[in-house]
């Protein structure tokens, strides 16, 4: 559709090569004119006549002018697809997308305590989303594997760089839990996401530009009302959370990126939190650290640290995450956990980086156009510490190797190899468990 | 691209225009063979050459006008969006609809009881819907919030102004109830909603045309089985509902509407109702008036008198409900409510209204159009007695106040305030709840 | 919008016509400079306008021309309805489909035991599924009634009459249930469905072509991970399955169809299998034949023969499935099913055959366009043992008699009348109940 355009200056070619063999006609005319041949009444007739129809030759070419350029007008609205269904009215205004997600992962296990090898779906989700009025945007997804909304808000940009937003979103807190986890280097992400801040319902503000991004959010509770049956008139939860980055180097191909967060629950209305974590795999759906119940919890702060660069192939990305909970009539508890990844793309790819995450991976050659696709594979090790006094929810560290293959933009095959170093403290102290694990991913 | 229709007349324009030279350069042939200044062996080739040109000319222009003709057919298919996706078959024949709404709800609550602050995805739905073939229709609608099925229906239209419908859908019962939660004059509907009839599977006959609409229903039960493992082999409880409503003045800005409703159900299985209600908020789950399940119900029709107009920027709407349960070896139980309530469009928008409900409004001049959108002020007195002899639910009145803001269309901010003026017998007998809530809403 | 390329031979054909008026002219000047009508002074002048007129004509013509090619390329991407939204690209790399379904059922019983006459949604799905790169496919589908995911999967087609499989889909196993609910000849499956192998998560590979095809799957458990809390470190089960099918004659009304299929489940963690059937009908959750949970169930295999012949409007389908069951310490269980549907299109329409399964049918004459749809009059009769020594979960056979409506493609609506002859055996021995029910459908 995008070559209409032209048409309109081919219409207006095509009126100038009209006139044209009226004047070699006008000009023999004249000749003949001077020369004798046609008398004076024969040349007022034939003057007469090609004035006439001059002039009704540029009329009716007017007309058609502006029924070419009329016809030639660019449709309102475009239409495309990479994966799902994209629609952009051609002004800008509005837009819709439809898209979605899944995940399909198998797992099998070695080393103890028994996990239990299988298959699941990891994350199946649709939503829509797009654009009104230009300024205003808009989404709803739907995760089908656990039958919970996702994303559900509604934006206002009519601020350049600044976003505002309301619904049910994720907190603003750790860069392993903003990116994407279409995008992230591992199949699971790492450890001391057991603190990632997950959704809730409120308001943020965001400003997002090239070397730095700031966000802060108001948040009330989750989608799913935490409230017990008993406790259903009493206020729910809520807290703020704030994450700023700053990415003094930002090309393609060249990132360094640093960032710092913190997230405050209030723990009403229960008072209770606690913290769990997973091998760094999720068919099995044993926790080998968990802190159980903390009770009389009134507060909670959790702060963190990021760090990440990107070097041609090369990604490095850590993070240093802390929680605070303060208790009532008991001391308070504190964990914290780390990680530290890297990765390299054999075929030559960087990672994309824009408004403080990652993006995904697209092949320089993809399969089926002469290329095998893009390569990675990565390293991860990943410290999460659940024990405080009295609370023994357990220690552990691991590592993780990874092997993704993106053979197409919008596919991605992975496997992992977690192997567990150690498990101090709680339920399975001293024990190794080994994971390897499958997955299979489409997304747009 | 729909100025393409107009080159099939610029094509013939064309053809015209074509001959107009030669219709010059043969009155010249003609005047030079008359002067004796061509031979007549001359002036036989010229003729000739002219003769034979001008059947080429006229052929390729048949061809090309054709040709062009087809070339400017419009596409068959239309596709737009103001949200969400809309595609049409430029025959009528098929058409396809992608849509959804989100509403997010804070509420903040004074005075007793407690009832709970806090925030809520008050509707998250997604659906299809579509035409089929001219004159079959059918929709599919999902409620992510509470994981329900809403519309999901099949209809045929081949009969003028009137509707088949059988699928899921609700009752025609309660002009409140028929406007869609989209557009409803407040954030809840009034008390009396506790006697809405809700969406059940069934079969409906429906006319509608400018100055009244009829619909009578049978419907089984809802999409959610209401018998217990216990009952499993017992018939599903079934009613029919009936709905007519008169508009003797229905143009834009001027309407006058009244309408009358019955709805009956059969209360098998479990032979059970309850009626109750919160103080028209939704955040909170805490029910200010409650009949409790009440045992032995046989049977139960409701009855509805409806109310409304508008007058240019003023709307007023009222309902009466009966709610009469009919038990066995007990005395029957009456129930009712009303309420009326009106609002005024400060930018002088007026509510519009079809087929016996009214719509959406839509501001005159959006932000970011030059103007401020559309603004609303709305205040309503319901009212809801759920007492009856030993029965004691209670019975509560209260005020609202409501302000909603519409910057463009699709789009709504909403403010209530609700205060219960008293709350008479039942458990919260006495008990005066404040209730201020704000909405964000997409809707399309 | 597929007309659009003539305009490039249009436009061709335009520049011939244009050069024709010179041509003439060309000549009267010529001759007239022959007759010594015009000077040789005068003939240069008018020469050198005709050819640079002509030059001028010419250069306006080729960018005109090319313009025209240029502004007359179909579109990149095609959309499309006939129900949902289909999308595809020109160059067959991507496609993208918005489709679903809706089955609205009653139901009223005879007979003992009792069932409970009432309502249902029987299936109620929406999906997004496509095309990536040409060789990738993609489908996300979830159920809205049960909440559930059905097809969740990717697949590569790279290779000709191959297909790769990974995901959530059905197991290869009995014609019966590899056609589509929305195509069966009734409205329920027959008794032997009893033995479906449901869907699994897993990776198959099948190749179809016209006259055979071959699946074999290896699939982990059901996307609802059937592991207790208990279990929950315990292996999940898994299976394999493997269908082929035969089909010497395929032509359009002329079809053999012969099958065999096995399928295989290792029964961990909990080692119960259970099998029970309604009669055909799901309205009533009442299930006539049970076998309740068999424990200390080791493995299961399953073996199926299939038959089936369309000779013009006529179908008959039948099928034999075996379940045997391997126990600990227990003698093994064995039970089987079969039955035979044969119907026929009185309309004159044939049932289609496609890659081992049948799909839907289409009216030869729609209802709107001067036909009466197409109507299809069917019977059966089938058969289902779950006795076997010890266990007592009853046989039953039954009949059943349909009818079916497809007005126009993508609706279908049926009535359907069971008979169960005879309950042998089991909680409903010597029980005769009868159904009678009714669906609306539409899908696409």
């Amino acid at each position: 559709m995008r070559f209409k355009k032209h048409l309109l200056t081919a219409a207006i070619g095509l009126t100038l090569s009209f006139s044209s063999h009226a004047s070699e006609l006008e000009t023999l005319i004249n000749m003949l004119h001077e020369n004798g041949m046609v008398t004076d009444e024969q040349y007022g007739r034939l003057m007469n006549e090609l004035a006439e129809n001059k002039a009704s030759n540029e009329q009716q070419k007017a007309e058609l002018d502006e029924k070419l350029a009329d016809a030639t007008k660019p449709s309102d609205v475009e239409i495309s697809t990479n994966g799902g269904l994209t629609l952009k009215t051609r002004d800008g205004q509005f837009s819709t997308k439809v898209g979605g997600r899944l995940q399909v992962d198998a797992a099998t296990y070695g080393g103890s305590p028994d996990m239990g090898d299988g298959t699941d779906i990891r994350r199946a989700r649709l939503y829509l989303a797009g654009t009104l009025y230009r300024d205003w945007g808009y989404k709803l997804e739907y995760e089908f594997d656990n039958d919970s909304i996702t994303d559900a808000f509604i934006t206002y940009n009519g601020f350049e760089n600044y976003q505002i937003m309301a619904g049910n979103f994720k907190d603003p807190f750790s860069l392993d839990y903003m990116i994407s986890a279409n995008n992230t280097m591992f199949m699971e992400r790492a450890l001391p996401t057991a603190f990632n801040a997950g959704r809730h319902i409120g308001v943020m503000g965001a400003r997002n530009s090239k070397h730095w991004t700031l966000a802060a959010a108001l948040m009330g509770d989750t989608v799913n009302d935490t409230r017990d049956a008993d406790d259903r008139d009493e206020d729910e939860g809520w807290g703020w959370s704030t994450r700023g980055t700053l990415a003094p180097i930002n090309e393609a191909g060249k990132v360094v990126h640093l960032g710092l967060g913190f997230n405050y629950r209030d723990l009403q209305p229960n008072n209770e939190v606690r913290f769990s974590q997973a091998s760094e795999t999720s068919v099995s759906s044993v926790r080998i650290v968990d802190t159980d119940d903390l009770a009389n919890a009134d507060t909670m702060l959790k702060s963190g640290l990021e760090f990440a660069t990107v070097m041609g192939p090369f990604t490095a990305q850590a993070e240093y995450i802390r929680a605070s909970v303060e208790r009532d009539n008991i001391s308070d508890a504190d964990f914290d956990g780390w990680y530290l990844q890297s990765s390299y793309l054999l075929t030559g790819e960087s990672r994309p980086y824009k408004n403080g995450v990652f993006g995904g991976i697209k092949p320089n050659r993809r399969v089926g156009d002469g290329g095998i696709g893009a390569w990675e594979v990565a390293m991860r090790y990943s410290s999460l510490d659940l024990n405080d006094g009295a609370i023994e929810g357990g220690e552990a560290d691991s590592m993780t190797l990874g092997l993704n293959w993106y053979p197409v933009p919008m596919l991605r095959f992975s496997a992992n190899y977690v192997h567990v170093l150690d498990v101090d403290g709680g339920t399975f102290d001293g024990q190794e468990p080994d994971v390897f694990q499958v997955r299979s991913q489409w997304a747009f």
